[in-house]
């Protein structure tokens, strides 16, 4: 089947390649540890020019065979490859936004082969207090497609969670929450990381157990001081080494759902959850303790954003139904 | 004047030691870098013997000529020289609690030059999700000394900031934020250290809007939230390099006096801060914010209280008043 499309899903630390035939099916998919902050550094010739460019090298290595092949595929891009750390950067729109605002604001990027990255920007929102993101908005359009509820929560769990609300197709309002890096960094970088150990398997009980110190009166106090109830629990002999992890986890994704919670219209909306399966699962669990109904697991999120921009930007054709 | 007792504080970066004459005033003080992290390595002779353990070392050199001249001085010991990575480890003793309780639950190590070291247990509790201090007690009893009010809640900010309810001179109840190793994770490990610089000076502007954020609409949705706005701001270019540090500073001290608030009896009791200049200014600034009154400082908490707790325990007499 003839190709249409090449997209790109391009972040921080990984490239997903997607060849996309009529309709936006995914007719091969690649990935890559190309992100841009793990390009190649080993130059080589492109199109007869000797390129040292980590964008240029990553681009090539992605699909060049592919666009050897059908040298006029378009090519789409979303993620932190439009950010100034990226390979061009690409402003942000103004929220709120939806497929057609985005999909006419690509910017293009002429790579040294000869084709034309059009590359989606990301969204900023001003009102309150700033916020941003880069690659999400697509993923949200990605999950549109197949939905048929008005107004939908979308959540993309990570290092950056975000949460996305949108009514009748548009991007009307969103939040980051930092749970995924601060994880991270508190297991590898605080004190509460010294009495920690990882276990074999998913500590459910104590995972849960966090979730509820949220719930609680000692939860309204927030995360700064819940956190220390890792060590605490720890030295009372009431939590064990492995399953200090999970309660931590447990505590910051409950934190994180009280502070949606706390924007009052997100109980009564459908919510869907784009992600890889282990965190989304957490994430389910959590939702579950908290009182959320209606969560649904969305796939393909990225490529089918993708295709939708692609359509709107007029790159490709969509599907006409019969 | 004679000395009564030698008097230490001893925590995870830092030793500090007293010479404590009639009524506990200080006739001599001393601070060293022997916190139980960083304790001499080089070993040499005490009392005859040849000493490699860097507790004895470091006891040696905070008061080893203090003790040459008044061998049977009593010595009394607060802090983490109490913890399991202490010099001997001392059992928390169970809130609510007070001078008395805790002055007769010393315990007792004895130094190689002969000398008894009495170390002051922490306090556990355990009413809802656990939490543990050691050193704080005492320098809250210190404090305590020299107040009139029955109800008191006593801030110690720091890498993990202590907030401690105390009535008529009891303990009742306290919480811990880890607001300043936080900060420090976040700013050495995290993304938003990547976009900050240090500036010359307070940035008051910038800590003030940190703090409002806390109370604004966003607020409520928590520090997970609120903390990607440092890097959001910067993104909008709202907030500069220099500025991102005292912002962030500001949000995390505003989430902490949010959470200290959500205990419904905070803002009617009177306000002690206890700990170095710089980090109270920016703790009263942030309460001012806030709308709590009455804030006071306290001077050499940790002496007065390691005073008030050897009396207590009948190490040394109190001065009788004519």
């Amino acid at each position: 089947m003839q190709a249409q499309l090449i997209a790109l899903d391009w972040g921080t630390t990984s490239l997903r390649a997607y060849k996309l035939g009529p309709g936006g099916q995914v007719l091969e998919r690649r990935s890559l540890a190309s992100g841009i902050m793990h390009l190649p550094t080993e130059a080589r010739m492109i199109n007869g020019v000797h390129c040292s460019n980590g964008f240029e090298l990553a681009f090539d290595a992605a699909c060049g065979d592919w666009l050897d092949t059908q040298p006029h595929l378009p090519v789409i891009a979303c993620g932190m490859v439009g950010s100034a750390q990226g390979w061009s950067e690409t402003a942000y729109r103004d929220s709120p936004a939806d497929v057609t605002t985005l999909g006419q604001a690509l910017h293009v990027v002429r790579s040294l082969r000869g084709s034309d990255v059009h590359i989606v920007p990301g969204v900023m929102q001003r009102d309150g207090v700033a916020n941003v993101m880069r690659g999400e908005e697509t993923q949200v359009l990605g999950v549109l497609q197949s939905l048929t509820a008005d107004d939908v929560l979308i959540g993309l769990p990570g290092s950056h969670s975000k949460w996305v609300e949108v009514s009748r197709g548009c991007i009307t309002h969103f939040d980051t929450f930092m749970t995924g890096e601060l994880f991270a960094v508190l297991r590898d970088h605080s004190i509460l990381g010294r009495t920690q150990k990882t276990a074999d398997t998913f500590q459910a009980a104590a995972f849960d157990r966090g979730v509820q110190v949220t719930l609680s009166a000692d939860g309204k106090m927030g995360l700064l001081s819940t956190l220390f109830s890792t060590r605490a629990l720890g030295l009372a002999g009431e939590l064990s080494p492995e399953e200090q992890p999970d309660y931590l986890s447990g505590l910051l994704i409950g934190h994180e759902l009280s502070g949606l919670r706390a924007r009052n219209n997100t109980q009564h909306r459908d919510i869907v959850l784009v992600g890889n399966n282990a965190l989304c699962s957490r994430y389910q669990r959590a939702l579950q303790s908290c009182g959320f109904p209606h969560v649904t697991l969305a796939r393909e999120a990225a490529e089918r954003g993708l295709w939708q921009l692609a359509v709107a930007a007029g790159l490709v054709q969509p599907l006409l139904e019969a």
